[in-house]
């Protein structure tokens, strides 16, 4: 790796007769660069072979990389959310790398080091199960934003859905289609000490407290499996053999609505004729014909970009931590119909 | 992040009373340790602290980091490729860091580049763009294992599927089944310079021999799109339009095929009733009851652990270039019937 030609910062604002300053603007596409000096300056790049990458150390210790943390590459919604984070990435000289954190603690931890050694510039948390000590204990060394979990810190900004609403919408919707045993698939606890904060107890306390406000909190019915395809499908596998079965299936997130859609056609039940079926995160395979997921959309890109500005601006030096809250909504498809069946 | 206290590997043998080289067998659990060896010098890196990312550069320059550039992370074969990888790099001190490389060759440069730049000690290429004397650049400084592609290197080492027999198997299972007018979703081709190595060119060839041995020359039809879930639909929507129509498609990747299968759906076509259909890769949603794909076995999950291994034996010396090939196996399903329609 030797063999790579070390031209720094400052042999670029030489040739394009700039500050190394505006040498710097012009990499991370900042405001208030003339298009001339654009011009100039990517000139000078292109001709000396200039790798902002590579040469970063030399400039105050800058990467030009942003760290992602991801639980795993399957949630096509964790694809959204990157797509958002590349878009923004797009106009600037950052490149994201992404680290898998797996399903334990001690994965996610050795992959968070992972990315605080190759000393990126700022990391985006997604989902994270590691404790808001830790996280805010890796913000103390790089800008952090956290998607997904709800507490506030001073240490890192934090960009999350109103999960709150996005299962009350969905609950109120099935209720008003006549549905009374509303079951609901549900992430097992994984996260460290903070139950309250995690998205996939918040949905799971959203749906407990409307049946219950509707007088059907006898009908409660929770499956804690995983957010996964699988976990989709063990959960409504669960549900469909309680006697009486439920009428209507809650799954957390559209990857579990997946895969509780193939244990329901296992059963022979009909979706929505049987049973109705919604999900959450409104991906794009919930929009595909053959599938037409009732679900809730938070717009994953618009989280993504906005966890990278945030990101950008940490780096640049804001330090007072910042909450972004997308507020949810429903999109109803043909997964959810009226309920058919006699009340128990 | 200067805030990490750097302990180094001569500290670790210094506390486990054992040399270096030693420790370096350990960490990247090299054959010939003792397990009471192992146990010492896992105790003094526990003890001190130590974090072999961070003091890598200490050490011959590791950085017991894997880069793996993938195109997206949208595809689930991807995912199951990388399950295989970090697999394998689970028994080791390994951390794997994912770029994407997006869709043309510049946005895979940048990706290629920021893998080097961050001094990764080994890269995999999924299914990269970028031309052979580009890939055995990199190769050249850093070892470099390519997935997908049918070229010899003697810069790298090569993991791919039998692709001309994979699609020899759908093809003449369709033609087995009655059908004649048997359609293709191809992928445009944006390799660089070397059609005839990619894959989907090889799987496009393969359709088209068998077609032409079976005296079928003049019912070849194919989309060329991409080998994505949006690629999948436009294809089979332009293959539907044709009179008469195809009464089977053969989708070249699985996520191709289920953007198919949604254009059939939305057409009101039924499968296999009205046309049958098939894909590629064998991926986990495949095997779902409500899509039941029938697919090839290419096995993800050995091609992963393979590059894995092979990219670890060339981080400890190995400069000789190999080749593994899968043999790839037809994975029949609901998906594909008997043709029903008059012969045209």
């Amino acid at each position: 790796m030797g063999r790579i030609r070390r031209v720094t910062i400052a042999d670029v604002a030489d040739r394009a007769r700039v500050s190394t300053t505006a040498v710097s603007k012009v990499l991370r596409n900042a405001y208030g660069v003339s298009p001339a000096m654009r011009e100039r300056v990517r000139a000078a790049i292109d001709e000396l072979g200039y790798r902002p990458h590579n040469a970063a150390r030399a400039m105050r210790g800058r990467t030009f990389t942003i760290g992602v943390l991801l639980p795993h590459i399957k949630n096509p919604f964790f694809a959204e959310i990157l797509d958002g984070l590349m878009e923004q990435l797009g106009g600037t000289d950052y490149q994201a790398i992404i680290v898998q954190g797996g399903r334990d603690d001690g994965a996610e931890r050795r992959a968070i080091d992972a990315l605080v050694d190759r000393q990126v510039d700022g990391i985006l948390m997604v989902v994270p199960l590691s404790s808001k000590a830790r996280l805010e204990e890796v913000a103390a060394g790089t800008p952090t934003v956290v998607l997904g979990p709800h507490e506030r810190s001073a240490a890192y900004d934090s960009v999350h859905d109103d999960d709150e609403t996005g299962a009350e919408l969905v609950v109120r919707h099935l209720i008003g289609l006549g549905h009374r045993r509303i079951a609901h698939i549900a992430q097992q606890d994984a996260g460290r000490g903070r139950p309250a904060a995690m998205l996939h107890t918040i949905r799971e306390r959203a749906y407990r407290r409307v049946m219950t406000e509707h007088g059907l909190a006898a009908e409660i019915a929770v499956a804690a499996t995983a957010y996964t395809e699988d976990g989709g499908y063990r959960g409504a596998r669960e549900l469909l053999a309680r006697d009486p079965r439920p009428t209507a299936v809650f799954a957390g997130a559209d990857l579990a609505a997946f895969g509780a859609l193939a244990a329901l056609h296992e059963a022979g039940l009909a979706v929505p004729g049987d049973v109705s079926l919604a999900g959450y995160d409104n991906t794009r395979a919930a929009g595909l014909a053959h599938i037409a997921l009732t679900t809730v959309d938070q717009d994953g890109a618009i989280m993504g970009r906005t966890a990278a500005r945030l990101l950008l601006e940490r780096v640049e030096g804001r330090t007072a931590s910042v909450r972004f809250s997308v507020t949810p909504s429903l999109v109803v498809r043909r997964s959810t119909g009226p309920c058919r069946s006699v009340p128990a």
